[in-house]
């Protein structure tokens, strides 16, 4: 796709994001997503095909964002527990980005894609836990051997990071890089040194 | 209320969770609430008032099942630790206990339901807040001071452990055993040595 045609897919799928996200997907209508781009209902049809191409769209439009402001960041950083620090400070900086935050809640409101659709979704993100797994058995590896789950660890940390949305004003006392520092300070603390639990800890 | 009727309560709300759930708030009708619950139209809206007032309902019924689960059972617990490794298990056990899966998953649809019924939700959940936050404090205490934010380790919790429903599956390989002992261990290793992250730590 050329530049233009790229910066207006993604205009497109912000706006709409907008909308879905204060109305419902199925609380809106076609025509309100419409009026908001700047198009006649019959041309949003044409240019997207429906309304579940176009929600299929946004997500996919989440995950090339998230692929920006975390993956592309990262490829070049050899070192693990570099890496898996970057990784943390760049997805928090795209939840707290406020320009787009209607598209990452929509990104997991995955009930309304069925089929083909929702597998490509599916596909993209679990790429995604796979990156944050990977960091978390090569960390472990250089602090001698895994001690807990890379897989159930990296969920731990993107719903730490994802439940950001639900609660985080990027107007208030917290500014984004305390948190980025507290949440890589609990993580890979709690990578590092696993609390035992079998026995009494007090 | 009487059992009766607060059983008959309860099942409403989830019931109508599970339809909302389904088909979004916006996008089920009080007519299918009605016919899943066994009441008429008219019936439904003479007992729970206005589809708000009944979404605002299945929230407090989250909430009172989120007490349940976490907070009368850890009432008793005097250490602090215990405690805490107490409320992180009875609180993946209420997000993986399928049943109440639709009502956990709409109290944090919270854009729907607007002022009193909004602040008596978001005081409900504060007060949940707190109580996370200051089993931190007093753990932090115990260990020798507080080194991260309370707050922002209670809400790194309440994400690890929210974030399941969109992930976890309880037929599949993880049990929540595992699950809760993983969790623990991250977080509570965090807790106790967080990572320093001011200088490389490789």
């Amino acid at each position: 796709m050329t530049g233009d045609a790229e910066r207006r897919r993604r205009e497109i799928c912000r706006r709409a994001a907008r909308i879905f996200y204060e109305k419902s997907f199925e609380g809106a209508s076609m025509q309100e997503v419409a009026k908001a781009v700047g198009l006649t209902k019959a041309g949003l049809y044409h240019y997207v095909g429906s309304k579940e191409k176009l929600l299929f769209e946004i997500m996919n439009y989440g995950m090339d964002i998230l692929d920006e402001a975390v993956l592309s960041r990262v490829a070049k950083i050899e070192d693990p527990m570099e890496k898996l620090k970057q990784t943390i400070a760049g997805h928090i900086h795209l939840i707290v980005h406020t320009r787009d935050l209607e598209t990452t809640v929509i990104l997991h409101e995955n009930r309304t894609v069925r089929g083909p659709l929702r597998k490509k979704i599916n596909a993209r993100k679990r790429a995604y836990i796979e990156h944050l797994e990977g960091l978390v058995s090569a960390v472990q590896k250089e602090e001698g051997g895994p001690k807990i789950s890379p897989r159930l660890a990296a969920y731990a940390l993107l719903g730490m990071i994802n439940w950001l949305y639900q609660w985080y004003d990027p107007s208030g006392p917290v500014k984004e890089d305390e948190l980025a520092r507290t949440f890589t300070q609990i993580f890979l603390g709690g990578l590092r040194n696993p609390a035992p639990i079998t026995q009494s800890t007090s």
